[in-house]
């Protein structure tokens, strides 16, 4: 009788062990999403190309309105390609937001505003050149979190910017419509 | 003797995974609140009133300093109103900033700044509109946090947003004066 | 036999327990660390110097770039200082943005950007009159985590700045060079 209650008691106790793990395994997905995007400012304000392009799926995409890069390399070629480090080099600050972010099993988005402030010496002060909605679709990897798709739209009032925001609940549709 | 100490064991392990559980419920209801206060640029920023207003509990409040909106409803006719409209077609971020969360129980308080971000099409550039001391004050219903009042003020130097922002650990006294 | 096959469960569900409770305490100084970063602001921005002194360690250090302030006492001086009483005065914002955290057992080290975004009465907007890159050190103690070392580099493009951000991922090394 002991025994059989004993017996009961712990498969109750190993299914909440197995209940609980589940829940702190979405916590820890959560985090580390956040961990990610927090690790892509700094790495491209100081011009570590490979690890901006790492946070990239092999052949994920970068559309950042302007232009699209594709895959790792195409990430860490953008960041140590002339343009940007001549951003870097007049003092830039890539700021990312605090994202809302949606799992599903091994995919992911999460929605946020990035900003790209620059120095302006001439003032002794910072200005936004661009302030930016952005979609970051995410796939659980053999080494964790990566970038399958980063969709950025600049908030100028055009109708990209809002459909990619108004899209932050769903994390399967594509945000902007066909025909970009 | 053996089953006694199983039996013990057994015990002490239920008892640790209630603790266990608990810690984790804590952890959870700060990732909710934060994924809430990262709900709301998105769904302002895209007119998507039904949202936004569903972050509010039914009778909950937005006094955003220059006006107060009753409940869940006075926030989505906020949204759907003209001046916020003109501001989104404008070009608008709306930025909460990471916040500094108490909770108490079901009740918990949010602090933190938000900005309003706004597209200058002539210097192609953003400036900063607005910069505000925010304090979010929540509570759990059956369906999830939900805000109960949200408290902005304008960081101009006066008083009220220095006091609301000295209010940050104090998740139950009114952190403006009697008298607003 | 079945009392056998019991222990063998008890022992691994106590293995898992604590395996579980090793993950979540991950997770709590994660987050422990985003709200103690997410305290500082508003605490200087109110001018509560003993709260924002308290977030160091009694010998912590704040480099500011601009200054170096010794210990608790040294940062609360700072923030009841005339300089800093008078950025208030004026209105003014300390933000914090997200951090890229790296926790070594009782140490931490936080990368994140933060920006001193001011009122300007005249034009009724706000300007951003720093942005700037920066190291939190932390320890583990027993009032919890408490700065040990901050250091922050102004995004001017210059190399301090690059460097300490290049950092992120290194939790040991110094992230400026010597012969500062």
């Amino acid at each position: 009788m002991a025994d059989h209650t004993s017996g009961g008691e712990v498969a109750a106790l190993a299914e909440a062990v197995r209940a609980l793990s589940a829940r702190l395994s979405e916590v820890e997905d959560r985090l580390a999403i956040t961990q990610l995007l927090a690790t892509y400012g700094p790495a491209v304000d100081s011009g570590d190309a490979e690890t901006a392009g790492g946070l990239w799926s092999t052949d994920g995409v970068y559309d950042s309105g302007v232009a699209t890069f594709e895959g790792a390399a195409g990430v860490a070629a953008m960041v140590g390609g002339e343009m940007h480090q001549g951003i870097i080099a007049g003092g830039s600050a890539h700021l990312v937001g605090a994202p809302r972010i949606e799992v599903r099993g091994d995919r992911a988005v999460a929605t946020c505003y990035s900003q790209l402030v620059r120095h302006d010496a001439e003032r002794d002060a910072f200005y936004i050149w661009r302030t930016t909605a952005n979609r970051w679709e995410l796939a659980r990897e053999a080494g964790g979190w990566r970038v399958t798709n980063r969709l950025n739209r600049l908030l100028d009032g055009g109708a990209d910017a809002r459909a990619l925001l108004g899209a932050a609940a769903d994390a399967a549709a594509p945000p902007i419509g066909e025909g970009r």
